[in-house]
């Protein structure tokens, strides 16, 4: 079996995140849903935008946002996604190299689409909606998947969102069969209420058969299954699935593994800023600590606390150095089990 | 006399930063003055930009970051400046508009200069160290002075960066020239040390013919003047200029006006994150207060507040509503005179 070079790949939506604050009324006007994830095209994008406040822009994209974090926490990332070579484009680039994640996917050729932009509002409230056009991230296919990464990523992990368009499923399918190959794990995420909504029977018939562990929140899980009781939406989970892992907002999170149900405590944190990258972050710190072989309540501690970095401030991807904050609270990447 | 459109008018380099944290051995490591701006070439910038970390990126530029701010606390703005037709012109322009600020500047033609950036690197301490590559700015003069518009603000504010380039500084004295055959106020900030360093004899000239309203921090007074006094310094910029405010750091400001001396505490913040933007907020808030007539302790208090708010966050600009933490503080816009 080769060196496992990496603790987790990530293949997803490469995209600049464009956030700007908002009140609930400018959500309502818009006829947006808070908290989701709007795809729109590029006129509803540059409607959005010109009616929009003041931005921020960072690069984003659910899953390059959780290898920012595995890489953030001490791991070791790789990352599979397409940009354009614009602006935007190269400001992905730059984050994630700068970051020591190993990315080489190729840009789209020139005269192509543009790298993909997510317009996020973000409410008095901390939520934010989203509102992706995904330009250049609709050219991923299996071309993309390079089978010596994933054979050397302790985990691959895949974004629910990559569901929207079927070039990017079959590359989805093809990763994992290569991480099964290599004896490696599949993770998935549920991405969005809406998304689930859209691609539910092929969720399961994936999760079944080919996920290993699987994120998602509550109104993901709920949705997945078509039931309104948390703890039956927990059982199926358990049934289909080895591994789950379930937030649940300022109630923190759900661990499921066969019978066990582990409760993990929300990091405290004193104002939700921004919710951007919240669910990723978790993530991140989850999948980090199974890649090292960490006990599970370890895992929930580091997903808890990358989550919590993530949500006290404007933008998704931490802006202080998560190791340390997890060294500070016992669980640094020293006394976290170095699975080679 | 026509009627008061604007509250300031600011003419500035227009500027997208690019912003990212570092450690101390980087800025020793690049042979950077830590605190300072430095203006680089398109290689530098490279350069300093691929070694940098994950980037943040939000409009910028230093009077254009004041006029956002006197915007924030509920006045009418309009900006100058020159920026490309390119992905970081758009996003400059997007914010300032977004404000409800009159932005009017043609961009450059298509095959100039990009629109500027500024590569700010912020140490552990929350200091901020700048790398502005000018590209469009370089090409503002006195075309894009519009006598209507400066006629019609009650502040005419300018920034000392302007100063390097000999076109920028023509449209600086014009711009002057028709702010007072308006019967208005001309203000100007020192912008940096380095700065004064390599204009003195002409901002001094300047300062003494055409100023109305000095902002500086305590290093470029000194510089100014080249002397080590404090007290000596502030005597000599009493005599020079009607009024000044003078910024001190932790230690609050002094506003200087003939022999009056008034100290102003600083708003405390829990703890700094990003100084940038701190000295442009500054002024915000103090030439807010100025153009609606407010007592000077009043402006102080504006100034510390919006000073703080910048601060407290990463990215120059404000990301709370700055009118709505005077009105909190007792010094919003209904309790400022309404000086038309």
């Amino acid at each position: 079996m080769p060196d496992r070079r990496y603790d987790v790949l990530g293949i997803g939506n490469a995209i600049v995140d464009i956030i700007a604050r908002c009140d609930d009324a400018f959500i309502r006007h818009h006829g947006l849903d808070k908290g989701h994830m709007h795809l729109v095209d590029a006129g509803r994008s540059a409607q959005i935008y010109r009616d929009m406040g003041a931005t921020i822009e960072a690069s984003g994209g659910s899953a390059a946002n959780t290898i920012a974090g595995v890489a953030s926490l001490g791991g070791r990332g790789a990352y599979f996604g397409k940009i354009a070579d614009d602006a935007f484009g190269k400001i992905f680039r730059h984050d994630i190299h700068s970051l020591g994640i190993d990315f080489g996917s190729l840009p789209v050729a020139p005269g192509g689409p543009p790298t993909a932009t997510s317009m996020i509002l973000v409410t008095p409230d901390g939520e934010r909606t989203m509102n992706t056009h995904l330009g250049a991230c609709v050219l991923l296919d299996e071309a993309d998947v390079d089978q010596a990464k994933v054979a050397a990523a302790s985990i691959t992990y895949l974004e629910g969102y990559l569901f929207d368009r079927p070039a990017a499923r079959r590359a989805f399918r093809l990763a994992a069969k290569y991480a099964h190959a290599a004896g490696r794990k599949v993770a998935l995420t549920l991405s969005d209420g809406f998304c689930v909504d859209r691609h539910r029977a092929e969720f399961l018939d994936l999760i079944r058969g080919s996920i290993d562990i699987v994120l998602a929140n509550t109104a993901e899980i709920m949705s997945l299954y078509q039931i309104t009781d948390f703890a039956e939406a927990c059982q199926r989970m358990a049934a289909d699935a080895p591994l789950a892992a379930v937030t649940r907002g300022a109630a923190g999170s759900l661990i499921i593994s066969g019978t066990q149900r582990l409760e993990v405590a929300p990091e405290p944190v004193p104002r939700v800023i921004d919710a951007t990258g919240a669910g990723d972050l978790y993530a991140a710190g989850f999948l980090f600590g199974v890649a090292r072989g960490a006990p599970l309540a370890t895992c929930g501690v580091l997903a808890s606390l990358a989550a919590a970095e993530a949500i006290s401030h404007i933008g998704p991807r931490p802006q202080s150095e998560l190791a340390k904050l997890a060294a500070a609270r016992g669980v640094g990447i020293a006394s976290v089990h170095q699975g080679r």
